[in-house]
């Protein structure tokens, strides 16, 4: 590897710094302050060595990683999305593509090429590696919004039905999760920190 | 893997959540907002596998970041410290010890054992993962300080020979990356943001 490519990767390590402005919706563990991007992606990275011992499937550890590493990056350019926003669509917006094509673009051409096809992969949710990957996604906001009182649930009027719908992908991931999981929400309704059936749809 | 273990895992998973709130010395690139340590984590992490092409000999790419994805959780209890700082020892500590056998100590006991393991073999900085990780550890703030008008540098009044003395371990690690950061460092001192021989030990 010559000079020129360490120096658009030293431009991508730059660059990737405003990760750690974008704020989400959720909050820290038992905490007011919202988490952003990059806290939150290292939490998930973490929680994949962790917890990959649950994969339904055999799975590509490197590659989980690497895809959580990577997969908000484009939300440097196109912003948050908030999972239960019914406004939005949650597939690849064009704005997200765009964002892909430049971020990873300032790196060596080869690097892009194969971080713009792990983040299609995570988007696309339908290998092993993609399906773990997005229940680490789903199942941290589902932590944090318990260890609230509700957290966004509560905040944004989030019923339980909704819930269970956006969280049940967990089980394409890992099954075994995904019963601990539905247990906590089910928990949660009995202790009054998530409502059924108030959606105003 | 049976519900106890889980357990184990969801309770190490909301312990870690304290690394987002220790703040390390240095800021983020063109800021003065201070980094915190999952910040700072992924960062490394994804630097590691940007760079992963520059290590001197052939590495494991997955045990690199988990070492750098667990490499400051000792910090939740026992604290940031300085890279700069002379009055105290950067080896080891009982403080640090006595934290990884609590934090890790709270996962399944073979996974415990595993972190452990991982986190000493970093901290050791004998073996080519632990030399690979523990550059990425020294580059991201050289980036940082250069992108803050010298940063940590001018602030704590750290000279240019101290500075090459710290920094010269990313040599171990990537000797390509080492001949980039040390013009880097030459080059600061052109610039006037960092200074010779002011040292007053
Ligand atoms: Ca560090």
């Amino acid at each position: 590897m010559n000079i020129e490519q360490l120096q658009k990767q030293v431009d991508f390590i730059h660059e990737i710094d405003k990760l750690k402005y974008i704020q989400r919706k959720t909050r820290l563990f038992n905490s007011t302050r919202t988490e952003n991007d990059a806290e939150h992606s290292w939490h998930l990275a973490l929680m994949a060595v962790v917890l990959s011992g649950h994969s339904n499937q055999e799975i590509d550890l490197l590659k989980v990683i690497k895809m959580l590493l990577i997969h908000d990056l484009v939300e440097i350019d196109a912003g948050d999305i908030f999972l239960y926003d019914t406004a939005v669509n949650h597939t690849n917006t064009e704005a997200e593509l765009a964002a892909a094509r430049r971020i990873f673009g300032l790196l060596p051409s080869e690097q892009a090429d194969e971080l713009i096809l792990i983040w299609e992969e995570f988007e696309a949710g339908e290998t092993a590696e993609a399906k773990f990957a997005r229940a680490m996604d789903r199942f941290e906001p589902l932590l944090q919004n318990r260890s609230n009182n509700g957290g966004t649930w509560k905040e944004f009027n989030v019923p339980y039905e909704k819930v269970v719908e956006k969280k049940s992908i967990i089980k394409e991931g890992s099954q075994v999760l995904w019963n601990y999981a539905k247990k906590l929400i089910d928990n949660s309704v009995e202790e009054g920190i998530l409502q059924k059936g108030t959606d105003t749809d």
